[in-house]
């Protein structure tokens, strides 16, 4: 999970000398380069493709500015009308370098990593829409969406698709794996939850299997513990992304079979030492009851050292794992 | 939960005229008309005591500086000596106005209207105190907690025995019923939720039962899902407030016997309308299976018309509610 970011300094360096944020996503040797740069350091499994989840907004004709700092600026979109102004048609010609990007990567990541396409889940990129810019609970997002939810519905519709697209995109350049991130689908209520988080990963996770029923799909409802059950029973995923606050045992009992992806708390991370190494031990000793991905429970922060990061690697690398046949994988 | 507040005319009228937010909360008459605003209003069955929950930071000795727009800023405490110079002893003086205040509303309040006194859990106020302002994360305090865990459990110590103090002034003055407001709990992993917020609660209730046995302590662990059935079997309490993510239904099953209060979406009562009394009605529906306070699942948000909280109140009165033999309450 955001393997590559400001903790690095070779990312640092790469960015001090390049454009905005969004123009390294569109450069494809830029996205390149930066998506291969923890693979180089730490020889990770797999490499998730450098790029933002609001490349989709901005694909539809919304404009996304990255403040440095402040996080992302959007123009509100508020109205039936300004829903109606955007371009559903040309998203992955938009997209294209992204796709450029993938195909580079994936020609030249060793034959063992995999390479990890993702998206932000409609909710999510909506939220963000909505309210112009990141928030602690979205409040204007969620109210337009109770106000007019005619219009927020057909938003929802326009990025469900949009996001299927995308993700097909990056799967014919070439992706492995995908992941939908649904940052803040742990704000809202069941009922909405159920309306703009569930059915919606649910549809894009069929459309992609129905067209390539070979490539897992990972899931990432982040902070909505309380409705995995039904979220599983209802997306046809391959795996489930934990949260810092999930008990990862009780989520290995509760979904026994399922991929479970997580959950080290990234300021175990920054704050490192054996600690780090115990707490991730824990995690994969009760994961390995069944198949997993160890991986951090959010994003890496940008005080991490990166000296902490490849002792926990190879910390993580180091663990007896119970053999494939003992764990029903 | 928080009844008074940005929404109603008359609190902005009296704020107009009046010092800063704390100074508002420590001059009994203002605190006293603020609690009591809403009820002339809207006759709820109970009344919130107007106070904040960093009042124990200041009693500390950690001043806390509310800036309009941007909420609360204090001189971050992150060092062994920060913690060792806070005033432990001081605190029901520093706090005496609010017991005063607590006094007059109990005097005043109608008979049949309890008063509701609070505190913020240790976590969430040594959260506030170790970041220095509002975070969506709090990845300073949560690194903090982890880098000097000694410092950060005295300091959680020092706020638990303040918090019981707190708590104590306030049935002595008067109040009816305690809430105590964890309003970060739900960011922190299993173990350190364990740790700080509910090995905590569970002392700050025991001390309160042991002296109080009668008086309801209310918790409120917000957004602690996945924990509530460690916390509802180490902690005393007699409520359960449950956040707008938490399905009502699965709740009541969950606890059958408990009182749980909650958790109309804030945003639904600011968009209003037949929508939100619908919700409302399927929130008694579910929780009234067993004994129950109909709330929020947070505060009520500054643009929300009163007339809407009017017509709510209203409609949660009229409903039919099973007679108190049938809840087994």
């Amino acid at each position: 999970m955001r393997q590559a970011g400001r903790y690095l300094p070779e990312y640092r360096a790469l960015r001090a000398g390049a454009g905005s944020f969004l123009e390294l996503c569109y450069t494809p040797a830029l996205a390149y380069e930066i998506t291969l740069q923890p693979i180089r350091r730490f020889g990770m499994d797999a490499a998730i493709l450098f790029s933002d989840i609001l490349v989709v907004a901005d694909a539809l004709g919304c404009p996304v500015a990255f403040v440095e700092g402040s996080g992302p600026k959007l123009e509100p979109v508020r109205s039936a009308a300004a829903v109606a102004r955007l371009r559903a048609g040309g998203v992955s010609a938009h997209l294209a370098p992204v796709y450029d990007a993938v195909a580079r990567i994936s020609q030249d990541l060793p034959a063992e990593t995999a390479l990890i396409g993702f998206a932000g889940a409609p909710w999510t990129v909506a939220a963000y829409m909505v309210e112009g810019e990141g928030a602690k609970e979205f409040y204007a997002a969620r109210a337009f969406a109770r106000q007019d939810s005619a219009t927020f519905a057909r938003l929802i519709e326009l990025l469900t698709e949009a996001t299927i697209e995308h993700l097909r995109g990056q799967i014919a350049a070439g992706a492995d794996v995908l992941q939908l991130f649904d940052s803040w689908a742990g704000i809202l209520p069941e009922r909405e939850f159920v309306r703009w988080c569930q059915e919606p990963a649910a549809r894009i996770v069929q459309a992609l299997k129905a067209e390539y029923p070979s490539v897992p799909v990972i899931a990432f409802p982040r902070g909505a513990g309380l409705h995995y059950r039904s979220f599983v029973a209802a997306v046809p995923l391959d795996g489930l992304s934990l949260d810092t606050a999930v008990p990862v045992a009780r989520a290995r009992r509760d979904f026994p079979g399922l991929c479970l992806q997580g959950n080290l708390d990234p300021v175990a991370l920054l704050t490192g030492g054996p600690g780090a190494r115990r707490e991730a031990e824990e995690i994969v000793r009760s994961l390995a009851a069944g198949p997993f991905i160890f991986n951090l429970g959010h994003g890496v922060l940008p005080d991490t050292d990166p000296e902490e990061v490849a002792a926990l690697v190879a910390h993580v690398r180091s663990l007896p794992l119970p053999a494939a046949g003992d764990t029903g994988a």
